[in-house]
């Protein structure tokens, strides 16, 4: 679709407002919301946190005066359904909205058209496809979850030139330097979940919150049980999957694969709490198993320029047979911090996911 | 040194002429010279090969006119004394040149400053210091062989985003794309050697040549002894370093350390083979050793966005017992190869050898 430049300007804004609801929406997505007409803002708002109203609503709520003949920029299609607030299409139509610019229909199957469609059949001009794939990249934690049941996963790691997350006896600290350990708070702000393996919980006894950038600390998530005194554990929040019951405070029990709890159906599990983003933390033997089971889409590495040795490695146990096998990613995005490097790369059939 | 518009201008010149010698003037450094007077060229020229006319004589040879009060630009300090060919600070005397822009000094402490102060008696006015930093880089083969008597050594790898050279079997055809793949021939043909271990040439059986770039195509080098039918053998120069005595085409016994061909005394041989870039091209256990023994001064990794599992590493058997061991280099540069990146860096000291 060939955009109006002031429907990118608007829908930029939108797009902005949609991000500060970053870490707070799950399971409900990000969402922006701006009414514009005559080149004036009128009203604006986005989504704050689950259960809080909808963008639409805010920005007709911030609106002083009417909003008649106003176009609104959405960065997603407007709900048709009552859920924990009144259904926004229906609302902005009320207001007398004559123009409605969407940057892209709700991915899930069963309601994806529908709030389109009464904007429509009450006469509002609608266009979508403004920002389209900015808008879904944001949401892809939302997005994966509508058509997969499962959250969008992004394995983070520090690593050497040569490849290594720790010495051979453990010590990792620290790869990186100051400036990429902020940006992997960051990370985690975006995240409504964080995991790791028992082995990183007793070797590094990792706090697993959001210090160093504003932001909601994620639900810690550790795969295997432990009964020490950790950090992670000061979060009452803390989910830990066992293959056994154990006794511990926030215990959930999951069926076996191979001798090892069955990730996937630890990821359905977290998708069934309303996680929608899972930042996963290692060790690598975690990382090994998931990529494996082809449940990573995405890969978030910084990559600090030092040499390690023979050191433990991102994935080890993960043995392919010839060059084929091999998974290749996407990079998005090569950003320097500071010397060190920050590489970003997406699996193809999670990026396809997200094209609609 | 505050150094005026043109002759930043023409030292750029010069120096992208002296690069025309790449891979042909060792154990000579590559050097250019530009004569301009009143903002014409007068005459140009560059090092083509070791043994032909030094910059300068090119450069007044190429002269029509008189050069008689002109200026001239040369990436190193003339020559003071006769080697192969007579010596080139006096030349630029006899040619009634009025002034002498120099990039660097003579890197060897012997001679170091005598070219500059032949001109300075004769009544030349000289600046030294334009592109300095540029023209040393250059040079670093020749800067570190004047100064250390070892080549410098660049150690070349391409890598998955997860740290592996090979799978577990060896196999790597390919890791990196085909653009890698020409730049890779792109280092070869800056180096006057290239060095493999005995298991890269069982295993991969390469040719070490330059094909898919314009260039000479460095003498290989083989550590450790081999009797097979490789690829590499059909080069004649070929060098095979062994600790004791096999009988091989092109073999040179060298002292062992630790078990192992004591890889310093290569690099001294080698430099006395008038190799002063030295490209090393795995595997594994030659690097790590090269490392250890502190020889490395440049890596240029070719890092391909897949996962490739549990592999052969850059570093096997490099042991460190704590993180304050590790070996920082500095990023140089990050270039995003069709998808792949090419990552150089290099080792502060190495870097501050090159600091006049």
């Amino acid at each position: 679709m060939k955009s109006r430049v002031e429907d990118v300007t608007y829908m930029r804004r939108a797009l902005s407002l949609a991000m500060r609801g970053t870490g707070y929406t799950s399971p409900n997505p990000m969402v922006g919301c701006v009414i514009a007409r005559d080149g004036e803002i009128l009203g604006e708002g986005y989504h704050r946190r689950c259960g809080a109203p909808h963008a639409e609503r805010e920005a007709l709520m911030s609106a002083v005066g009417g909003v008649a003949g106003a176009t609104a920029y959405v960065t997603l299609e407007p709900c048709s359904h009552h859920g924990k607030t009144p259904p926004c299409a229906p609302a902005l139509v009320e207001a007398g909205i004559g123009r409605c610019v969407v940057a892209t229909v709700d991915p899930d199957p069963r309601v994806s058209g529908r709030g389109i469609e009464i904007l429509r059949s009450a006469g509002v001009d609608v266009s979508v496809g403004v920002l389209e794939e900015e808008c879904r990249w944001l949401n892809r934690g939302f997005i994966k979850g509508a058509l997969a049941g499962l959250p969008w996963v992004t394995v983070k790691a520090a690593i050497s030139l040569d490849g290594d997350m720790s010495l051979p006896d453990g010590k990792s600290k620290w790869i990186t330097n100051g400036t990429s350990r902020v940006k992997a708070h960051l990370l985690r702000s975006e995240s409504d979940a964080v995991m790791v393996g028992r082995g990183t919980v007793t070797a590094d006894d990792p706090a697993l919150t959001v210090r160093d950038v504003p932001g909601k600390s994620p639900i810690p998530v550790v795969i295997g049980g432990i009964d020490e005194n950790r950090r992670v554990f000061l979060d009452d929040r803390c989910i830990i999957y066992t293959k056994r019951f154990a006794g511990l405070n926030g215990e959930r029990v999951i069926p076996e694969k191979n001798g090892q709890v069955d990730l996937e159906t630890v990821l359905r599990d977290l998708y069934g709490s309303g996680v929608r983003r899972l930042l996963v933390e290692g060790g690598g033997r975690i990382i090994s198993s998931l990529l494996s089971d082809g449940l990573v889409d995405e890969v978030s590495l910084f990559v600090a320029p030092k040499i390690m040795g023979q050191g433990q490695t991102m994935t080890p146990g993960m043995i392919l047979s010839s060059m084929e096998e091999s998974m290749n990613l996407s990079l998005i995005s090569c950003r320097g911090q500071d010397g060190d490097l920050w590489l970003e790369g997406v699996f193809p059939c999670s990026r396809d996911l997200l094209k609609r």
